[in-house]
C-alpha cells in the first residue's frame, strides 16, 4: 500500500569527524522516502526553491519517488548546517539554518494522492503537518515525527496533532522533553496517553522503545564501529518502519516488531556514509543480510 | 563450584527522590554477594570497623554468605553518603566517603580459600585488587570491576590488573574513560587488546553488550517504570553474571548469553528497593519468572 511522507527537502553543508559535504540532498522527507522507496511506493510532499540543483531531482525520481507533489517556489532552497564533534557523535550541532521557502510554503496535494492510505508527518513545522492531514480522506495509519523546537515553540500545535496519529516516533530526548519524564518507560506512558497509540522511542546507538496497550518491546541498535555521518538516521529510520507497516497492510505484534528490525537495520546502514548515499545505493538483499546478523546480535543462544 | 568476592562493605545513606536511609548496609562486595548467592556459593573478602552492626554480619551469614575473610579492626566501617537526582537517576551524586579501616586494609584469605576457582574483584583500590589475586593458586575465571576514581589516580595498577583478568566489567562511561573512544563498540574492542578476554559494558537503562574475540551480543535491560534506589544496581549485575558462570562452570557462547540475562534480570530487581532490600528477599522462582518477561521484551515474534 501506498504511502505519503511530507517534511523537508534541504540541502545540506554537514562536518563530522570524516569530512565536510555541502550541499548534500537532505531534509526529513528526502531521507524518509530514500528508505521507505526499498518497501513500499512513496510519495514526497514538500517544497524546493529555484536554486534546488536538477541532478537532485532527477536523482529521487531515479529512485522510485513520486515527486509530484514536490513544489517549486519562487526563493531559495532549506539549508541546514551542522557538524558532529568527534566525542559525540550523537548530538548534531546546527550552525546555520536558513528556511528560504519554507516560510512561505503550504503543502498540496494531487486529488489521486488524498486517498492514499499511509501517511508520514516527518519533522516540519506542526501547523504545516496539522494543513496536510486534512486533506486526507480516511487514513489507515498516519505516523509524526517532530523536533525539539516544536516541542519548545509550538507544543500546542503539536499536541493537537498528537490527537490525530496512530504512532508517535521520538527520540529519547524529544520524549523526555514532551513527556516532563526521565524514565523512558514512564514518558512513554505519559506520549500514548497524549493520543498516539503507538508510540516509538529510538535511542540512538542503544536501539529502540516500543510502547502501545497491547505491551512494549525492544530492540538494541545493529552495532556500527565508524559513524562517518549520523544526519538523517531518525529520518531513514521511521521510512523503514512506515515503509515496511505500508508494504504489510497489517499492524499485528508480529508485523510491528518486523518493522521495528526493518527500521533499525536500514538506519545502521545511513550512518556509515554521508546524507543518503548509503541508503541510496541499498538493495533489499543487503538489508535482509545484515538483518540476520542484527537478530543474531540479540538472540538468546 | 565456589565464587570468592573482594570489595567493600559500606554503611551507606542514600537519597533518592523516594525517601532517604541511613547506615544501610551497601558496598560493593556486599551487593555482589547478595546476588551471586541465589546461583552459587559465595566468600566475601572485606573489610569492616567495629562499629559495624552485629545485625548486618548476622543478614549476610543468615543469607549464606561466607564471612570467614570479613576481617574486623579497629577503627570505622567505610561509609558512604549519595545522591540520586529526579532528573537522572542513573547517576550517583557522592556527597561523602570517609574510608575508615579501609585506608589500612589488607586482604586476607583462609588457606582452604586459595584453590577457589572462581574470582571476583568488584569496585576497590586496584591495588588490593592485584595483592588478592597473588594468593590464588591456579583460578579459572577473575572478573574485575573498577570505577571513574581508579581510572583516573590509579590507572597503572588497573592496567596491570587487566592483563591478569579474564573478565572485565565496566558501565560505559568507565568504558569510554579507559579506552578514550566514544564509539562503545570501538571501546569494548579497546578494552579488550588491554587483556581481559571478555568484556561486558553496562548501559544502565540501555542494557549491556558483550564483547569478545569470538563475538558481541547486547541485550535491553528489564524495563523498570518506578526505580527506588540504583545504588548497587552494577555489582548486583556482576553477582548475577558470575554466580551463573561460576555455577555453570563453562564459557561457551550459550551459557554467557544465558549469564548476562540472569545478570540482567537480578539487577532490574535491585533498583526496585533501598540498598540490597529487594535482592535479599529474592528467589530464584522470582528471577526465572521476570527472566520470561525480558525474554519476551526482546522477542522477534
Amino acid at each position: 500500500m501506498s504511502l505519503v511522507v511530507l517534511g523537508t527537502v534541504a540541502l545540506d553543508h554537514v562536518k563530522t569527524p570524516s569530512g565536510v559535504k555541502k550541499d548534500m540532498l537532505g531534509g526529513s522527507a528526502s531521507h524518509f522516502a530514500m528508505s521507505a522507496r526499498l518497501f513500499t511506493d512513496i510519495h514526497l510532499v514538500a517544497v524546493v526553491g529555484r536554486d534546488f540543483p536538477l541532478k537532485h531531482l532527477e536523482f529521487l525520481k531515479r529512485k522510485g519517488i513520486d515527486c509530484t507533489s514536490l513544489t517549486v517556489s519562487n526563493g531559495k532552497t532549506f539549508r541546514w548546517r551542522g557538524e558532529y564533534k568527534k566525542d559525540d557523535l550523537n548530538t548534531a550541532l546546527t550552525l546555520a539554518t536558513e528556511l528560504g521557502v519554507l516560510q512561505t510554503y503550504v503543502p498540496v496535494l494531487k486529488e489521486h494522492q488524498k486517498s492514499l492510505p499511509n501517511i508520514f508527518l516527518a519533522n516540519i513545522d506542526p501547523d504545516l503537518q496539522l494543513a496536510l492531514l486534512e486533506h486526507f480522506k480516511s487514513p489507515r495509519l498516519v505516523g509524526l515525527d517532530s523536533m525539539n523546537l516544536w516541542i519548545t515553540h509550538k507544543q500546542k500545535s503539536l499536541r493537537r496533532l498528537m490527537k490525530k496519529v496512530h504512532l508517535f516516533v521520538a527520540n529519547d530526548g524529544e520524549a523526555r522533553a514532551l513527556s516532563g519524564e526521565n524514565n523512558l518507560i514512564m514518558a512513554a506512558r505519559r506520549l500514548r496517553a497524549m493520543g498516539p497509540r503507538m508510540v516509538v522511542i529510538k535511542k540512538g546507538e542503544h536501539g529502540v522503545l516500543f510502547y502501545s496497550d497491547q505491551g512494549m518491546f525492544s530492540f538494541p541498535a545493529y552495532p556500527v564501529d565508524h559513524v562517518v555521518d549520523p544526519t538523517g538516521a531518525g529520518d531513514t529510520f521511521a521510512g523503514g518502519l512506515m515503509g515496511y507497516l505500508s508494504k504489510a497492510g497489517k499492524l499485528d505484534d508480529k508485523t510491528l516488531r518486523k518493522a521495528l528490525l526493518y527500521a533499525t537495520t536500514v538506519a545502521s546502514f545511513n550512518v556509515q556514509g554521508f546524507g543518503m548515499a548509503r541508503t541510496a545505493t541499498l538493495t533489499m538483499r543487503d538489508i535482509e543480510e545484515r538483518m540476520k546478523g542484527l537478530i543474531r546480535f540479540f538472540a538468546l543462544t
